[in-house]
Formats: structure tokens, C-alpha cells, sequence
């Protein structure tokens, strides 16, 4: 039985304080103790999303919540515009074509950042664009994307924003109501420190005009129910009570810790990552790199399905190999939720070891000072 | 600080060896690892849901599995009939209603199993019938309906017996496979006694057919993508890992004890609890009574709610109160899951003081005495 270290862009490491919560005996949920919990959650969900609109937590993994963000909002055949810049990109428009919308897919190159020029553009063409579906963080290339940039396009306009930040929130910061981002999702397994099984949603005021005018079929994803639930601190369906229990304890972890210096240690955690790769001779791949997780090239010649493998296998330490095409082109390291200096002081040293040992050569520890120098500059 | 005692129809209690794996490290769901536990899980979902047929697991509460029987096998306008007979059969209808397909109601009077006869009757009148929508144990009227008679009318047919088996599964008597159920729901927080958060649904080679055949949107309730990923052991989204891992272990439990002893138990259990219940002179209020939950009318002028509440502000004691309508004509017992002899003993002795203090007259212990005959004859 291997030790193991979970260096993944979700799930994410689940500290011993929530683990703690999960055990708890559970508790009904129509009852005056869960309501109290679910006040308390809901009001913490408004303070990390940076919102003063409500925040709907289903059921579900962060996909219900973008499916959410589809059924509820438009109607069949409305335009909406996609940036596909990696595979979370490509989901947005995999749901727009399930529910019979009518998406322009915008191609952004894998590793950049959507050209708000040329979106503008895009908007232009297409002037009966009814919303905009995009990600803070595509996790599969470790990219964070311009939301503040989008946002400027569509503020003043009948079009809704609609951000994945699943993979971001925490880390890379979105500031929801001061950009005018319109709908924001996220799920439980990164920021949050929580194992996959809840989803988020926030709604704007804009949002909420869009809701009443859709006629796409929804039942389990319904926000016209759950914001009538929301208003009592209820659910309309039985809630992951579980989950939800925790969650209230990681939230009281962030606001202690205060959103704004999340950011930054993130921020000093993805930087010091990037400079020790540099420091180790390999290329990061991202040209707007994120916060939440960084993307490195292997060196010439060497498959990232071998590092990633060697990694866990012989260390047990899960970092990722790329997604579709990038698989071997990139492997990625996360630094979100709880994951903090020491873990990167950790891996770097193990990625060392497995470079080294897969006939790779550099000077031994020069990632680990890399790291250091930033960390303890 | 109040001692708590769980004994409504969902969540029921979670034992301490699930809590004990809810409270594991987690771990990360593309990995060998994960892929082993799926694969037990899915085996064993097998075993307990009486089927040869996949049983898939969605990261939702109960509800979304009975959104994935609708939205995947059937089109805009499709013919269907919904039995009503409480709050859950309403709900098939809700979901019928909002994919756009044709329901057609049968009501049945709460607390009895809709007519075998009526139903072909039906049947007969609405030739283009495409499915039927009902419910194993009716939760808000715990009472159990005769699918064994409804499967019938539809095995030999092409009519999709479509069974909600959320609360009724492990304690009420389901023959999937031997009876020709088509597609059965369930979900984690009732016979499986874990935390809410995972569904699950059967499929038949029949529904199989008609899920190539429909045309309804969907995608993250999506079968086809579900079931491509289960014949690998994955998801297609990130599951709801945690959950899993302890299902992995409750199911374990299942075997060990044998569905077959698990539902002699729990009828046992059921049938003293009505014992109990008379012996207090109390009417049982279904007519065709569910092993998992009892409904019992309160002593002539006094409200449910006035003895629930009691029972939970009193002696941390939560039982069920009525729904909708019969809010406060009747009262619920669980006898699911966790639940065992011991606690209905503990429930029944504080009912009696509760009844006590209400006002009702009667010899104090004789709901003790009746379960007790039952159970150690």
C-alpha cells in the first residue's frame, strides 16, 4: 500500500476537518438545524462566488450546473456563442446542440485566451446572439480566460455571460457582480476541498428575465423551482445532506481565510510552479497561464503518459496527463484547494526523481530551489 | 444538545462503518484503483435491483433518475400513464408533463395499489400507450403497489413498466428481471443507508429499444452516454466518488445479510409495527401496507404534526408527519435500511409518551408487548 498524494485538477485533496464532517451521523433535512445550515451555506456561497445574487446548489456534479445554465435560460434555436478553447470549451457546445440550440462555436487555439476583438467581431455578425457560454479556468490546458475582457461586451446588452468556473473559483479570481457576469458555475472537488457530488449556480438579474422567457423542458435542473425553494432556505428535492454539512465548514474555512488571499497564494503557488519548470529547462504550455492548475511540456522525446504514470505508480502521486489530443503533449500540476507550498516542494521533488530516471538531463534540485525562491522570497 | 434518532422514510440513519469510509482519503476517479470499485459496484448494484441488466449511478438525488427514465425513452407527445395514488406518482406525472409527453393520469386513492383491472381497462382505451410511470412503495401513503400484476399487462407488450423503487428497494419485494420490470429507480439515502446523493436506474434490453428511438434533450442524465462509459467501469462525468466508495461497502452488507433475509426482516418489522399500532388502538392507514414505512392515523382529534414534533423537539425522535393533504391525518414509521428491531422498540415506547401527555388513554406498554410478541415468537 503506496502513500498518496492527490496533485490533480479535481478531485482535490479532502482535508481531515471536512472528512471529519462526512462521518457525522446525518441529519434529516426538513428540519430546523438543516435550514440553519443551508442559511449559513447559501449566504457563504454569495461571499466566494462575489455575488449579492443567489447561488443555487444542486445535486450533481459541475456538468448538471452547466446543463442548468443551458435549460433555463434560452429557448430552442437561440443563438449562443461558444468559446471552445480545450474540452470544457467543447462541452459548452455539446449541451447548446443537445437542447436544440443554435451555437456558434468561436475556436480558440489550445493554451490561449479568446480574442476579444475578434469576439466582438463574432457579436457583431451575429446580432441575435443570446448569450455567451465560456470558462474561467479550461482546466485542460490550464488556461484562464479573459472573463473581465468579455464581460465589456455584453454588460450593457441583452446577451447573458455564462462562466464554467469549476475548476477556477478560489483560485483565479471572477468577480462576478462587479465584471457583470451573469451566471457562474462551479462544483464541490476543487476550491471547495469537498469529493464531487455538489454543483453550483448563480443568477443574475438579467438571468432571471431569460428564465422566465425559456421553454426548454427541465425538471431535476429546474431554477424556477430551486429559486423558490432558495427564498426558504429549502431544496426542492432531497439535498446531498451530506455534502452540504461539509460544505459549510469549507466555507467558513475561505472566509477565514478571506477570498482576496486565496488569490494571491494561488497566484504565488502558479508562478513559483511555472518558474520551476522553467527552472528543470521544460516550456509551461499556457500562454495565459491560470492559477488553478499549470500545464508543462515534457521534455523532447518523452511521453507525458510516462511521467504521469511513473508518478503514480512507483511515488503514488496523481498528477494529470493531458485530455484528447494534448494527452501526451502536457502533463499538469493543480495548486487549488488545499493543496499548498509544501505539496509543490513535494512533487517537484519526485518529478525530479522520475525525469531523471526516465534519462532526462538537469541539475538535480533546481526546481526545488526555484520553488523556494519564490516561496520564501 | 439532544441524542438523535432518525426514523423517517429518507434519510434513515448511516451506520458507523459508512461513515467510517465516508471519512477516507479521496481518491482520484481515473485510476485502476477507482475503475476496481466501480466494477464491485456495479456487480453488486446488479445483485440487489434483481436484474442482469446495467444499473447506472448518476450523481443526483432520486428524482433526477426518474428524469432520465423520461427524458431517454420517450419522444415529444408520447403516450404514457401515470399512477397516482401520493406525492411521488404526482411526480412522474410532473416530469412527464414538463418533457412534453402525453400523460394520462390513473389516480388511485391514497393508501391503496392501483387496480389491476382498471389498468387494462386503460390500456385497452389508450392502444398508443408508450409506458407506464408508477411506484414500488408509495412513501407518502406507505403503501406498496402490485407490480408484479401491473408487469403483466406490459411484459409481453411494447409498453415500458417504468418503476420508482426509491424508498421500497431492499424492504418491499422486487423481482425486476422475473417480473419484467423495464426500468427501476432508486437512490442511496433509503435501503442503501447512505447520505442522498446517488441515483440509480435498470435498463432493460427493451428500454434499451426505445432509447435509441427518442428524441427528448438530455445530457447529463444522457443513457447512451452513460452507458457507454459503464461498459468500461467509468462515468461520464466526475462521480460522485466519495458516495461510491462507501456504496462499495454497503452493498457488501446487502450480500452478507441476502436481499431475500432483508425483506423477511423488514416485513417482520413492518408487521409488528402495525401490531403495535393496533395494540395502542390505532388504525393503520394503508390498505395494502409497505414494508418500509408505516403510516398510522392519529387518535381521534389530535393533529400528526403535534406528535411529531413532540416526538423530535422532546426526545430528538424524528418521524414522518403526513404530505400535502394528509399532513396532519397521519403519522410515518420508518423500517428501512439501518433501522432495526431495537429502535422501533425505543420509537414506539416514547410514542406512548407522547400519546400520553396529548391526552390519549390506553395501557401503557402494550405497543412494547406487541412488538415484542412479534419479533421473539
Amino acid at each position: 500500500m503506496k502513500r498518496k498524494y492527490l496533485m490533480t485538477p479535481g478531485p482535490t485533496p479532502v482535508p481531515s476537518f471536512i472528512r471529519e464532517a462526512l462521518s457525522r451521523e446525518i441529519i434529516h433535512h426538513r428540519t430546523d438545524e438543516f435550514i440553519e445550515i443551508l442559511k449559513e451555506v447559501n449566504e457563504g456561497l454569495k461571499y466566494v462566488f462575489c455575488t449579492q445574487n443567489p447561488v443555487i446548489t444542486f445535486a450533481s456534479s459541475g456538468t448538471g450546473a452547466m446543463e442548468a445554465s443551458v435549460s433555463n435560460f434560452f429557448s430552442f434555436n437561440d443563438k449562443v456563442i461558444c468559446i471552445v478553447g480545450g474540452k470544457f470549451g467543447e462541452r459548452w457546445f455539446e449541451i447548446a446542440k443537445a437542447f436544440g440550440l443554435n451555437p456558434v462555436v468561436m475556436e480558440v487555439k489550445d493554451g490561449e485566451s479568446p480574442s476579444i476583438d475578434e469576439l466582438e467581431k463574432l457579436l457583431k455578425e451575429n446580432k441575435d446572439t443570446k448569450g455567451i457560454l465560456t470558462t474561467l479556468t479550461e482546466t485542460s490546458t490550464a488556461t484562464v480566460f479573459d472573463i473581465e475582457g468579455i464581460s465589456k461586451l455584453t454588460k450593457e446588452k441583452d446577451i447573458l455571460l455564462i462562466v464554467d468556473a469549476i475548476s477556477g473559483l478560489c483560485q483565479d479570481v471572477l468577480l462576478t457582480d462587479e465584471w457583470g457576469v451573469d451566471v457562474v458555475v462551479s462544483g464541490s472537488q476543487k476550491g471547495f476541498m469537498l469529493p464531487p457530488g455538489l454543483s453550483f449556480i448563480s443568477i443574475s438579474k438579467k438571468a432571471e428575465i431569460f428564465l422566465k422567457n425559456s421553454n426548454l423542458p427541465k425538471y431535476y435542473f429546474d431554477l424556477n423551482k430551486a429559486l423558490k425553494s432558495y427564498a426558504k432556505n429549502d431544496t426542492p428535492f432531497t439535498p446531498a445532506i451530506g455534502l452540504i454539512i461539509a460544505l459549510k465548514d469549507a466555507i467558513s474555512y475561505i472566509k477565514q481565510e478571506g477570498i482576496g488571499n486565496l488569490w494571491e497564494k494561488f497566484k504565488k503557488l502558479a508562478s513559483a510552479t511555472r518558474s520551476a519548470a522553467v527552472a528543470l529547462g521544460l516550456e509551461v504550455f499556457s500562454k495565459r497561464p491560470s492559477n488553478s492548475v499549470t500545464a508543462i511540456l515534457p521534455p523532447q522525446g518523452m511521453l507525458s503518459k510516462d511521467i504521469v504514470k511513473k508518478m503514480r505508480k512507483e511515488y503514488g502521486i496523481s498528477i494529470a496527463a493531458g485530455q484528447g489530443e494534448l494527452e501526451n503533449k502536457i502533463f499538469r500540476i493543480a495548486h487549488m484547494g488545499w493543496i499548498n507550498e509544501q505539496d509543490l516542494i513535494m512533487c517537484f521533488s519526485i518529478l525530479e526523481k522520475v525525469l531523471k530516471d526516465l534519462g532526462y538531463k538537469f541539475k538535480l534540485g533546481s526546481s526545488l530551489v526555484a520553488l523556494q525562491e519564490e516561496f520564501y522570497k
